[in-house]
């Protein structure tokens, strides 16, 4: 089996390395890796932020593993070549429109967390997002209007099919859980977000075991700082996921401690830290590249059928965390290297 | 002076029955009130949820004091009868296009935030959200795709001079405070943002002193939690400000705590809770009546220039705190009409 790594720009590098030692460490049978630049790393080499061999090697592989992208210098770029495009083209080119991204609380960090311990520790959720639709991948671009006024302009939508598959997903993943989905839209608003509700109430006939509850998304925001032990699973759009994802995790702790997987319809899949590129502390070995070595535990899961492997990943997290291993973001003062260290040590 | 009343929906005619009671206790020279219906309460008596005579009233008024719109029973309504239509009327109507949002913990109410008390009471900050423009306004609807699939659309877009006149009430806002503005967007995947963000680096050269940063809208609603205590003045678009301001109230405290004021450019302006119309505890008396106290206050402030007043109902309802009123969202037990009696014997 054939794993992209694909570490891109700022500390993804860094993070992608002791995910690398992890994997190695295992030994595991007939797992080959093949690296490819992606994001500003590739613009500066090759002049796209996507090469056409960094596509084909993710066609290729049964799995990608994705540090980060996004790096200062290519701010002024025209669109189609910034770095974000990289993660953008891969999620649509490859139809990974499955995000999933577990929220939960490593009981070693609740101190770690800016919520009471209390309420903090009550966190286990998973946030489903689509990936291929919305406002993302809607025509967009700068007009003038009749009064010669720059006007910028993107176009929000979804169709039925979109919302269902992704409804679908929502659904069975509670079904695996505590069979509890919220859906989150802004349905007083925007009629995009109310075809995404009828569709959502369509699909619950397909899973009638599912308890099925509506939020908006202003209310959803304010519930995940207020009550976030209620959530069970939450399935929401491309735009409000992107933004509640990142709220849910830094609820449940450090954003340097969460993994996600982007998925298509047969398991293929890409797995990236949600955190991004940092290009703050880069190269300075302070990231924490916990979430990277959880990714590569949900890569071995769900792409490529080696549950039991993930489990002594994600147990060895835990043990070095209860061990006392804590980079900075955690409070601590370990670097990236002595991290991967400790999570090595412990397996 | 005349004051225009509309109390709405749900908890929305209890919370204003409180806040009238405080300003008849003022006497205030001149100051006249006229109530009419808005909300579901419009659409089950006359068929609209706005009707012409409450549209009327609010442009003849010097101020408008609002509830609360929402009501369950109009969610299967086409969506120009619903409740929300009648805020987003005004809004339009009135050209009200500067909602400023400020998020402060009172210090007696430190215990009452989710986020540690450490984190909490260094929250003090104002959200400056557009609020007639962006995804809420332009154009919407349901068509099929070429395949015959139903799809729902919502066109986002900003101009040059609608960006221009937010950033600067930003700027300004900014100026009478701590001098730091962070514009929030997402322009590394949105036109609209990047027009947005473009507009507002020009707008800073009309303010130099003004420290100004940028950040995407997925960080910020991290940061909200991790750090609130980083903002001084954020300003946002319509969607994004929608979101981050439920988050950032409910970060600083009670949803039923937050006052807001919604400006047009002559100081004409709408006041509201920030909270909903809460339909689930509607009639019986549980809702705090606070935050449509403070919006009073904050009426009484920025449209009708009596800024002493202002200061008298701010300080009665932190004196009613430190005597331990508390409503149920405050974990107390307190009535409505309890929580409007304190602020009374505190004035
Ligand atoms: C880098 C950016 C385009 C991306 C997104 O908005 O989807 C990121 O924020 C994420 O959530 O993976
Ligand atoms: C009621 C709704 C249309 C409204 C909005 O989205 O603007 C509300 O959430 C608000 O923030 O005032």
């Amino acid at each position: 089996m054939l794993v992209a790594l694909l570490p891109g720009d700022g500390i993804g590098p860094e993070v992608i390395t002791q995910a690398r030692r992890v994997l190695d460490a295992l030994a595991i049978d007939g797992l080959t890796f093949e690296e490819a630049l992606v994001g500003g790393a590739a613009y500066k080499a090759t002049g796209h932020p996507l090469p056409p061999e960094t596509l084909d090697l993710a066609k290729r592989a049964d799995a990608i593993l994705f540090g980060a992208v996004g790096d200062p210098d290519c701010d002024a770029l025209e669109r189609h070549l910034r770095p974000e495009q990289a993660i953008l083209g891969l999620r649509k080119e490859l139809s990974l429109f499955a995000n999933l991204r577990p929220a939960t609380l490593f009981p070693e960090l609740a101190d770690a967390s800016a919520l009471r311990p209390e309420v903090a520790t009550q966190i286990d959720m998973i946030i489903v997002r689509e990936l291929n639709g919305d406002v993302y991948f809607g025509e967009k671009g700068m007009r003038k209007t009749a009064d010669g006024k720059r006007e910028g302009y993107d176009i929000m939508s979804y169709n039925e099919d979109e919302v269902r598959r992704i409804a679908r997903v929502g659904f069975e993943t509670a079904m695996a859980r505590g069979k509890k989905l919220c859906s989150v839209d802004k349905a007083n608003v925007l009629e995009t977000s109310q075809l995404w509700r009828d569709v959502v109430i369509e699909t619950h006939a397909e899973y009638p075991e599912v308890a099925l509850s509506h939020m908006y998304v202003d209310n959803c925001a304010m519930q995940l700082v207020r009550n976030p032990g209620q959530f069970d699973v939450i399935v929401t759009g491309n735009l409000f996921g992107d933004i509640l994802s990142d709220q849910a995790s830094m609820c449940a702790g450090s954003i340097g401690m969460l993994p996600s997987a982007s998925l298509d319809s047969n398991q293929k899949g890409l797995y990236e830290p949600i955190h991004g590129s940092a290009p703050d502390i880069a190269g300075q070995g302070k990231a924490n590249p916990l979430a990277t070595i959880l990714s590569a535990a949900m890569m071995l899961r769900y792409s490529l059928n080696m549950p039991a492997i993930a489990d002594r990943i994600d147990a060895a997290v835990a043990k070095a965390l209860a061990a006392g291993a804590r980079s900075p973001d955690l409070g601590g003062t370990m670097s990236t290297s002595e991290m991967g260290d400790a999570v090595l040590a412990a397996l």
